[in-house]
Formats: C-alpha cells, structure tokens, sequence
C-alpha cells in the first residue's frame, strides 16, 4: 500500500508521452495528486499546480510518484538528487521503472537513514499462494483484448468510475505498473512467477459484499504468443461473471508480431467465454469495449454500431462516450 | 548443462516413491548413471549398482543428483554431510528441492573453496527473452492434458525414445525438475517470470533440421485453474505441429482441486487445438495417450480401444503399450 496523495515526479521528461504514467494518476485519481514537479527541461505537464517537495510535503503529499519514462534505461544523477531530497523531507519514492530505485546506492542509503519506503511496483512484494478455484462472493468484471495496449486498463478505470459515480460498490484492481500507481495498490502480474499467477489474482480479488464488483484490470491477449500465459492466468483466477472484449479497430497486426493478424472478436468470444466458464460457470460475455482514439467522432459511432450490430452486444468507447451502457450491461445480470 | 554421468543420490529415503525423481532418471536415461548413494535407513532401491563416492567417481560419475524428496522441508545435516564430501572428491551436485543447495552455508562454502557447481534446478539459470512468434524450423509435439499429472513428460520421453531406436531425429525438452535432471538441462517452466514464460519454451525448442522432433515436455493443464498460464504458455511459445492428449481414465476430480470435473478428451481438442493454431496454423491432434497405471491388462486395453473408436485417433499408453503407433503417427504428418 502506497501511501497517498502523491506529488508527481516529472522529472525533466521532453514531452507528454514520457510522462504517461503521471497522467494516467491525474486523470483517473486527481484526489491523490497535490501537484507536480517539474525539473529545468521539463516539457511535460499533466495539468497540475507546479511545486517544490517542501510545499507539496506541507499540503500533505506524502509519496512522490516517478510518473516518467527514464532515457538510455538509467536514473539520472540529477533524478536521484532530487529523490534523495524528498526522502530527507519525508516522502516515500514510488516508481515503476524496469531500473529499480533499490538498486540505486544513493537511495538505499538515504532509505535505511530516513525511514522512508522506496516502492518498486514492478516487484511482487507478496508471496502469493497457489491458487485454490474456491468461488468467491462477490462479482467480477474482465477485459480481455484482440491485442495487448487496446484499452483494457481504461475500460477498467472507466466502469469503476461510473460505478462510483451511481452509489454501486465497486473496487478497480490493478494488475500492472500504471493500475498499481494510479491506486496505490495492485500486483505486477508480469513480474510474479509462473506457478503462482493465478494465485496473485485470487489474492487480489477476494471474498467481497454480493453486490460488489471488482473490475480486474486485463493484460495481454489470448492471441498474443508472447503474453498469452498471463491473460490465462488472470481468466482462470479471476474467476470472472462477466467479461469486457476490447479491441482496437486501426490495429494492422499483433502488437510487436508483425506476423499475426488479430482475431475477430467473435473468435475471441467464442475462445475467452469457454475458459472463463471453467472457472465460473455463469460467465457471460457482457459488453464491447472499443478504443477509438484513431478515429473521427463519425468513425468511431460508425465502428461502434456496425459492432454492436453484428455482435448483439453495447459496444461503446468507454473513454470517449462514457461506460454508462457497460456498467447497465452488469447491472442487469 | 549439468556434466554427466550422475550418482543418484536416494539418502536415507523410507520407501521407493521418496526416490521417485532417481528412478525416472534411471528409467529414462540409464547410460547416465553409474550407481546409486544409499545412506543408513534407506529403503529405496532404483535397481542401480550401490558404490561409495569415491567408487563412483572413479568410474566416471560427475554429480552427485539428489533424487530423493526431503522430509519436512528441511535438508539434513546428514545429507549436508555427504553432498559436502562429495563436493570435496570432485562432484558437482544437482537438486530439484524446494529448498536450494545454494541457501546451505556449508553447501556454498564448500562449492566455493572447491570450484564444485551446485545445479539447483528449481531456480531459472538464464535470463530467457520475451516470445517472439517466430516461426522455427523442425518439428515439434506437445503434450496437453485433462489434468496435471496425467503422463505428459512420460509421453514425451517414450516418444522420444522410440525416435531414437528408430534412427530419427529427435530430443526430448524438460519442462520441470525431473525432466531436467534426467536429460542435464531444460527450463524450470514454473518457476520462470511470467512476462518471459513462452520466451522460454521459444528458447528452449530452437531452429532444427526440417525432419527432427521436439518433443516438448507439458506442464498443468488448461482445466487446471492453479496452472493454466503455464499450459497456455507452452502452448503458444512451443508453437507444436502436433498435439497429443493425455488423460488418465480414474481420476475423480481435478488434482488439488476438488470442486473441479475433468474435461471430456473431447472438449480438450477442441479447446487445445484452436488455441494452438493461434501460433501454428498447421498444427494437429496427432493421438491420445492414457496412463493405465491403475488398470489391469483388459481394463487398459478396453479403454484404450473405446477412446480410439470415439476420436479416431491412435490410443495407447506408451508406458505399457510402446509409444510406436503415436510415433507412426507423427512420421505420417
């Protein structure tokens, strides 16, 4: 548990798309962000008030959230300075950079000397059982993709956030680096080790009020030789009621196989919903997620339509029309 | 690679299904065992010579396997005490214990005054990369099961075997502990990242000649809620042009999992296959194993026939019946 709210560490990035991370926080969490911090160099900017670690400390930040993508794979003196700093104030550091703020002497020190916590969220902190299938109490929401990075963590974020907004109970779970920053809690499931997987998901979901639903944040794809393993594990032990198929209309091939068309989403229908019913039976397929962000607002209510048409289903752009129709789709199970 | 031959070492193990993991390696690879190292209280017996360690190594014996399960988790002071001679002599010693050989001070300071290799097998040795789809030359088989422990890496071995008798070109790919201390080398699958499980399998069935055979050792099952991810992985990473489906016709309810029925030896096909030809289109059920061990003579035979009328696919137990009519079948492709 990551304690909150953040100040978010900008670093010097050169522009908006390094500092992703720090937006995604802002825009799905912005009650646990004070601010930003910008170093000489910056040309991000997430939308949020500028300050220094002192000010944000006393506005009560109390993590300082690297929300940045690193260059060349190092963490710059200039970065560990400041992270240096703002443990000496009192921050804790979250980071999900690959280059662990742990393997960092200056940090470690000033962590030991401090008592400040360094979280590296790409690191299970957990020993995860072996997962057990017991049913639940509690419902359950997944998305599973055509592809890997075609909106299945905002799909998530998104129903959560209509949930909230109707007075339903609702908890969103993290499964990777960004998820686990925006909420300050979750597991990296690309990082766990094999045979205990699924059980990492069984212990991020556990027995909730009948009417709660968790939305499990989906990674991979089935179709994606190189993650597939992943997505099982989170089918199997999430054990989910419903599932979310999401998709990315523009997307040519597999992200990062050139050599492999995506499927259609009747093949993943067909393929995910036999999976999901060996863990929970009352699986259905409950709704379309579709990211239209390469789109025009005519093209993407065309896609959505000739989608929802074809399939029987609500397709929507969760992030662009809203998760209303998703969240009825639960609702009336 | 762990230097062969071996000396399997049994302990003090009370009964032979202790000394389970030396047994598949006598079974399975005799040419690399010179004899077995029995301490006071054993009553195991793999059928090996009985030899001292000098005795041993003077025949030739390179490591000293510990193939022998551990009682309580804990590794004797005894044992400590003749890996540690062993160590001294000239073996480097190999373990699939949950416990590693590199956690015991002894262990590790002998290794390091001698230059002895401590092999703990469990523990991934190489930084394996992520999947990449690329089509391999050669061939490879999978075996995927109804369940876990139903006979996949028996399969694998007795398909192997008889591709060796017959001249072709074949190798066997361990998947687990006993595979990998039964051949020397292989990939500890459960115990991999998950980001990089079906790079692994990728890594561990390379390029080959177009008439040579992998035969890739299987892990859990796609039914096995605790393990699917690591099934899928093999799966998608193996990239098989043949599947065989394993099956043992007494098992009650998933292993460990007792809410769970078994799949129909149908529904496997039709699950296993589709999802396989996601990174082989060309890839085919190409029989059915069944482990018989339970079975009389007639009670196998029948069932093999009935399963054999039903699919219309070649089905034996390889370990009683031969492995040849799954080999014909293969060479048929």
């Amino acid at each position: 548990m990551i304690r909150t709210p953040y100040l978010l560490f900008l670093g010097d990035a050169h522009d908006n798309l390094a500092a992703k991370v720090a937006q995604g926080i802002k825009d799905w969490n912005p009650d646990n962000v004070v601010g930003q911090f910008r170093m000489e160099g910056c040309n991000a900017d997430v939308g949020s008030a500028d300050m220094s670690l002192q000010e944000a400390f006393d506005k009560g930040a109390r993590t300082l959230v690297v929300g940045v993508a690193n260059r060349g794979g190092m963490i710059s003196q200039a970065w560990l300075n400041v992270l240096a700093e703002a443990m000496e104030i009192g921050f804790d550091i979250a980071s999900g950079l690959h280059n662990l703020l742990r393997d960092e002497n200056l940090l470690k020190a000033t962590s030991a000397r401090t008592g400040a916590t360094l979280h590296d969220v790409r690191i299970p902190s957990v020993a995860y059982p072996i997962a057990n299938g017991t049913n639940r109490t509690g419902k359950r929401c997944l998305a599973v993709g055509t592809d890997c990075s075609v909106g299945k963590m905002y799909t998530g974020l998104a129903m959560d956030a209509e949930m909230q907004k109707r007075g339903m109970k609702s908890t969103f779970r993290p499964t990777g680096q960004t998820g686990i920053l925006i909420t300050g809690k979750g597991i990296p499931l690309d990082a766990v080790v094999a045979d205990f997987m699924a059980g990492a998901v069984e212990w991020l979901t556990p027995d909730a009020d009948a009417d709660h639903w968790d939305h499990i944040e989906g990674q991979g794809s089935l179709w994606h030789v190189s993650y597939s393993g992943v997505t099982m594990a989170l089918i199997h032990g999430g054990q989910p009621d419903a599932l979310i198929l999401a998709h990315e209309p523009t997307r040519t091939h597999m992200r990062g196989l050139p050599d492999f068309a995506l499927p259609k989403l009747e093949e993943l229908r067909d393929m995910a919903l036999p999976l999901a019913r060996i863990a929970n039976p009352a699986c259905v397929v409950a709704g379309i997620s579709v990211n239209t962000k390469a789109l025009s607002d005519a093209e993407a209510f065309a896609v959505c339509a000739e989608i929802e048409d074809r399939m029987g289903l609500p397709t929507v752009d969760p992030y662009r029309h809203g998760a209303g129709r998703l969240v009825d789709a639960l609702s009336a199970l």
